[in-house]
């Protein structure tokens, strides 16, 4: 018996389980592998001996797995750190013959896949690893883009699109900025990518700040106020994760209330408080927190597919004999956008973050430049809407029953 | 001549320029109006002779008003109070011969319909005078529901259960509860919508907090408890307008932080650091504040259509001499669901409140039951995509010349 083991691992996105999809389809056609298991909530569902057997599963609910955002099989946020964590992970897999193992995450899931993979080679257990890359935040090392980031790039686009048209309607006489917390803690790839919302100069965002760039109160005051005279109103995009020179995170530090206290909240909130209470601003602020990497219903379809496809690659890629790899993708061309996969040692991508480079920064710190836009926009291209059952998404529903 | 001004007030919608399609193309069709008006930003347009004639806009951009949210012309908070804001008025219906007025909004717009509608007769002034409804909140009374109600249901019900699916992903290790932060200050139709999500018992939302139901801190917490205690995690909708039973504001009494001060924010925020900090849970929230209303990309069908029929119904009573009523929608059948048009005097309509009826609430005060969902599923029914380029909704871009 030769066994496979799929499991998801760290925050979730709307495309995983297109990955899953493309895994476990490619797994059922091979030949070379008996079983197709899923572990439940990532690698402790290995420790628990939680596995679900994929060809049980109702082959109309596989198919939905294309459309289905979030970890249909539950996530975890563990790392091994012990000798014994890896010894009772392979008292397992030989107890299910697992010799194949898929493990679907960002940068600390695939340390975990490269440490499987070390250990199988020390104590020469026959077993391929495979990384399957996973993460909105786009920051993995040596793949030109991660799956995941297309569609968080789309979801957030709309919503600038969207939220400026209403802040837009309402400055005459009211709010006259608008500002959308995005996530990314280190790097800054999601909210640069509301810049792709931008058909116009007086379209927003206006201003985007990164992590990458200290904040500088000063001068971003400065262009708020200058955008609202030019506009009449002004929106932001900003990271969750954004700093001020000193290293201080600035929602950390907040901002001071009526009594001189010092409030603590998102960054949204807090640059909203800042604004209304020193430049006496009506100010609105979203924070789509999971919405924007669970927004399955506004997906990339150029997104969808390349997730399908690093998943089913990961299987070719094991069958050939791989191990130690993450399924990383090359683009061949931008206009039509084209791309394939490649092989990327596992040793270079764990723990290691890609930042938004200052080359695609403009000047001024606050906005992304031309070839940000040329880089980024392939990747939101297309709709790949979910089917719909009275007015709501109709996403799958697995059995998951235990093997 | 008999010119026709449209104008947009209050807060917006996804529809409310569906409504002004259908305005403004019944009256560019309608041989008894020489000219179509838009004032822009609402009746202050009117005040600044700011108008804008939708006889000389690309009929291309019009067309793309039904798929546009927000106010393409502009909205206003102004409410009119003097005598001589209505002198001025009539002084300039009379000087651009204006003798149609349409008003599209909510409470507060009607209301400013009714007292020009009422000043008109007063002075003897021929002008046919029609309410255009409009308004997230499902508040007015004697309409079956609102234009712009359907489809910020559509996007809280796709936004709960894309949220919910990801606080599942991560319950088994990391957050356990997920809280969407709805609109509604008074009413809680927008945060009863959720409901429409609900397809089986483990489903999201598990906890929906209405405005019309004092908030009960105990209560709430042993329901989120027993929730997480039967499926692992706990998904929740709360509008952001609930009041303990003293009538404070849940967000406004807030939470204390480590320090002892009390701390406010919204109501997601408030109600998240209440479960971290008395029930110690991970805890995410979500804010999609001007998403939720805006989200034209994910608009229901019915809504955009019945929209339009409001907007084009308004022209065509008025044709046939009527003023002073707003356009009301009748429900005639479920299933199909089908309705029309019927006219409400703006008398009843004006600054009056429709709450989500107890009839529609569980007996716990935290849920809706099935004479709600029956009331409201009809009202998502569809989707009606607006069209895309580049990876982006092409929204309408009006020249908006001034006359």
């Amino acid at each position: 018996m030769k066994n496979a083991i799929y499991a998801q691992s760290g925050g979730v996105t709307s495309v995983i389980n297109a990955s899953a999809y493309g895994v476990i389809k490619a797994a059922l056609n091979a030949e070379e592998i008996d079983n197709i298991y899923v572990a439940i909530n990532g690698i402790n569902g290995v420790f628990n001996e939680e596995l679900a057997d994929m060809g049980k599963e109702d082959p109309e609910q596989i198919e939905l797995l294309k459309f289905t955002p979030s970890s249909a099989f539950g996530s975890c946020r563990r790392k091994l750190k012990e000798e014994s964590e890896f010894e009772e992970i392979f008292r397992i897999f030989d107890r299910y013959n697992i010799k194949y193992f898929f493990y679907n995450g960002g940068n600390d899931s695939m340390d975990t896949a490269n440490k499987i993979h070390q250990y199988a080679q020390k104590i020469g257990y026959d077993i391929k690893v495979m990384g399957v890359p996973k993460t909105v935040d786009n920051d993995l090392p040596e793949t030109d883009h991660t799956p995941g980031f297309g569609s968080i790039a789309k979801y957030l686009s709309v919503a600038i699109l969207e939220g400026t048209l209403d802040v837009k309607s309402m400055a005459a006489d009211s709010t006259k900025v608008f500002i959308l917390e995005t996530m990314g803690r280190h790097a800054g790839w999601v909210a640069a990518s509301t810049a792709l919302a931008k058909r116009h100069e007086s379209d927003g965002p206006h201003i985007i700040l990164l992590p990458e760039v200290p904040f500088n109160k000063e001068k971003f005051f400065e262009k708020v106020e200058k955008t609202i005279e030019k506009y009449g109103y002004c929106s932001i995009a900003a990271s969750e994760g954004i700093k001020y020179a000193d290293g201080t995170f600035v929602a950390a530090r907040g901002y001071k209330d009526n009594f001189g206290n010092v409030q603590l909240g998102g960054i949204g909130s807090t640059l909203a408080n800042l604004i209304r209470s020193e430049l006496g601003i009506k100010t609105h602020y979203a924070v789509p927190d999971y919405l924007q990497r669970s927004g399955r219903h506004i997906s990339s379809q150029v997104d969808v597919n390349e997730a399908i496809e690093v998943g089913a690659m990961a299987v070719k890629y094991a069958l050939e004999g791989k191990s130690g790899y993450m399924v990383g993708i090359e683009r061949l061309m931008n206009s039509p956008y084209m791309s394939t996969t490649k092989l990327i040692p596992l040793d270079n991508v764990a723990n290691e973050t890609k930042l938004v480079p200052p080359e695609f920064i403009t000047e001024d710190g606050m906005f992304v430049n031309e070839k940000f836009i040329e880089y980024a926009l392939p990747l939101i291209e297309g709709e790949y809407y979910p089917p719909y059952l009275n007015g709501i998404p109709l996403y799958a529903r697995l059995k998951l029953n235990r093997i």
